[in-house]
């Protein structure tokens, strides 16, 4: 197995270096350039940690539990030295980061070493990746398609076998949609929980920090290495956090388990949902439970999203909209339009939705819905059918992520790849601060072989 | 004296009984019913509350500490049996409230006795009082003019010597700009320190609920007897009370008290601007302050109050615009149309003018500034001059309250009666939760006869 944890335990006990490992992994970058994951390669500096690494474990000192791993994050992320570009022609003007981001520092601190930031979609809005400055990030399973957004540098690098481990951040779906895409893991984690420190924001009260990874243990183990209070967030105040890993083991006997009906078994390719019967004939889950007015809970973070976003961007708007990329210029242009009813009401709806979904939790432990409605669509294409409707591809990724990104809950796309088939996601949705029963399920889930992530 | 606390007293010590102070009330009221500051009288169960006060006394209960003393409500608390109308011809078709709201609860519980409901500009919305379905109500002072609004029923009937006390609600100077058009004491508290449970909301987030008084003590006393958590309203979390009447004695030493300057020394009557002078050399205070930005912080209370308003009200706006007070309508229409990113915007500066702000309070205890630039204008007066300029008299009349409204701080307004000339107030601004310095300042101004009330 060469996830991270793997990777961390050959370099301690030195059957590899971590010099050769980041020189690997560099490698493997430089020969996979064309998937256009990677928006800056810190290979000077990843080469110099990786030494001090391999130094400190021939002095007998202890390099950290990611000692040596490669690992990569979304170039939302500040690192010191590196430009945030934010997939933004206008940020190219900026100067580089003074500090890195507190999930950086946690990652390095924990022996991981950074080899570069992650191409995503412009401000982090859309799913797609196909960044009208940057180019469109492949995704590694078919060259022709989209590797999901808007975290889709992050997601195809883990793909691609280039760094077992990235970061990325999902607001309405931007870590789930490329996980599933790209069959990997990409967990997002309760609002608030992982601190977002040195991130750029996009809508914050619906903006989540998160990783990706290949296993099941890998996730748990950065999940635990990055929670906790930080201070440099205000959002972040969890002051003792409870460990996942160590209950990883424990199994899913008397978890409450249900699948998401009616709302989340529509408008979807077929495959979408037998993935997610499939996982549940796996946990012998057979009961549905209804997500009331989900198809709101979507127009409500839609229209958040939106008069947010174009708030927050409305001096460049207004000073040089011909900089932005055309897609998100003009979501953020109808953004601005939108009247302040409506956005109040959004912002009314999404309290009474937060108290019903909590009364759900009360019976369930679990929920599990699709991640996607499709497989990944082409680069360039515009449009599809579903259902017997045809549809506009780029607003209708969200359609099962969305739903249940503004309420903070947490949630975890497993990746699902039948033969023969592109990759396809399953979200598994608990309450806040419940990432550990979630991991453990997807520990079963891939124990039993339902779950796996393929590189390629 | 014949505030609050003397009424009890003599009630208690068998002077006068709850009975006849009662109907006295009630006969008080009956005779000035041209002043219009009712719009319900509860005559019958008043006769029957107080004629139970007096029982209690003759069997040697304990009465309660306001035994015997008639209040009054805004029309937009519930009382139980009758319609919470807020202003609102629409509101009539509504059924009786089936409860008291938590507030007249706490009241009646401390032996008080409730004579009426009061009236108020539509929906909260107005400093006026000049309601186009239920009239206007005339300052006591000068049957000509405004009393203020929107709690302007609830302050003309205290300075009319028809209730010793009454509660109003204050979301951008609802109770502080009509106690100092008639020349008594109103004070909003903390936000979130008095439960809002059973009182209609305007724009939740900046509605305070609180009392009108005529000395000092009564407004402590009240206040102590109101605070406190509620489990009935979600905003009212306060778990230990800190009693303010305890602490009234302790004068005003080491107390840092600063002028506000800039922004509220202008766009004023010159007699507005020198009654604070005049409360700040009763208290040797030279310095002077600055609240930074102030004008944006009414522009953006102003915003978020129409937007939300709006909001709450759309589906009526929509469906029967015609049967709203001309003067609502308007600018809720207005504020229905206000672009999302306003809104956004003035919720920003907000957090930005809060930091600000709690800055200030590091240094200083307590900020005076006018409560109104002007004497309380004529009923029907649509522009006045004011520092050169014509302005429109009813959105001005908050310029000094509203940039202090939406950041929850607790302000007192205390009247100033200068021979020969109509009523002014002075707010007494302090850092949240700390209403017990402001009726500290207050006492002694009290006591020095620099703030009294006048009824008329």
């Amino acid at each position: 197995m060469n996830d991270a944890v793997s990777i961390a335990a050959a370099v301690r006990e030195g059957k590899i270096s971590a010099v050769e490992v980041t020189q690997a992994a560099l490698q493997r970058i430089a020969q996979r350039q064309e998937l256009n994951c990677f928006t800056a390669i810190t290979d000077e500096s990843a080469l110099h940690d990786a030494k001090r690494i391999d130094d400190a474990i021939a002095q007998g000192n202890h390099p950290g539990s990611l000692a040596g791993v490669p690992f990569a994050v979304k170039n939302l992320y500040d690192v010191a030295g590196i430009t945030t570009l934010a997939g933004a022609k206008i940020n190219a003007e900026n100067p580089p980061a003074t500090h890195d981001a507190t999930l950086v520092t946690k990652l390095k601190q924990a022996g991981a070493i950074l080899v570069g930031t992650l191409n995503m979609d412009e401000y982090a809005y859309g799913f797609v990746t196909e960044n009208a400055h940057y180019g469109a990030t492949h995704n590694p399973h078919d060259f022709n398609r989209v590797a999901g957004g808007s975290s889709g540098g992050s997601a195809a690098a883990v793909a691609a076998n280039l760094v077992p481990l990235s970061l990325g951040t999902d607001t309405n779906g931007s870590i789930r949609v490329p996980a599933a895409f790209c069959g990997i893991f990409g967990l997002k984690p309760t609002y608030g929980r992982l601190s977002r420190a040195g991130v750029a924001l996009f809508s914050s009260s619906l903006d989540h920090v998160g990783p990706f990874a290949r296993s099941v243990r890998d996730i748990a183990t950065v999940f635990d290495l990055l929670q906790g209070y930080d201070d440099r967030d205000p959002v972040c105040t969890q002051k003792s956090p409870e460990l996942c890993l160590p209950q990883l083991d424990r199994g899913i006997e008397n978890l409450r388990i249900a699948v998401a009906g009616d709302y989340f078994t529509k408008g979807a390719e077929p495959e979408a949902i037998t993935v997610v019967e499939q996982v549940a004939q796996a946990l012998d889950v057979t009961e549905y439970i209804t997500l009331p007015e989900a198809h709101r809970a979507r127009a409500a973070a839609f229209i958040i999203t939106s008069c947010e976003g174009a708030n927050l961007h409305m001096e460049k708007l207004r000073s040089r909209p011909q900089d932005f990329d055309f897609a998100t210029r003009d979501r953020f242009l109808a953004g601005a339009l939108i009247p302040s009813h409506w956005y109040i009401q959004a912002q009314r709806f999404r309290r009474w939705f937060r108290d019903r979904v909590k009364e759900v939790f009360q019976n369930i432990d679990i929920i599990l819905a699709p991640t996607t409605p499709c497989f990944a669509p082409l680069i360039g294409q515009k449009t599809m059918m579903l259902a017997g409707e045809e549809i506009l591809i780029r607003p209708h990724l969200g359609l099962f992520t969305q739903p249940l990104s503004f309420i903070g809950l947490p949630v975890l796309s497993v990746p699902i790849h039948r033969p023969g088939s592109l990759p396809l996601g399953v979200q598994l949705i608990a309450a806040p601060y419940n990432e550990a029963i979630i991991l453990r399920v997807a520990a079963v889930l891939e124990a039993k072989g339902i779950v796996s992530t393929h590189t390629s």
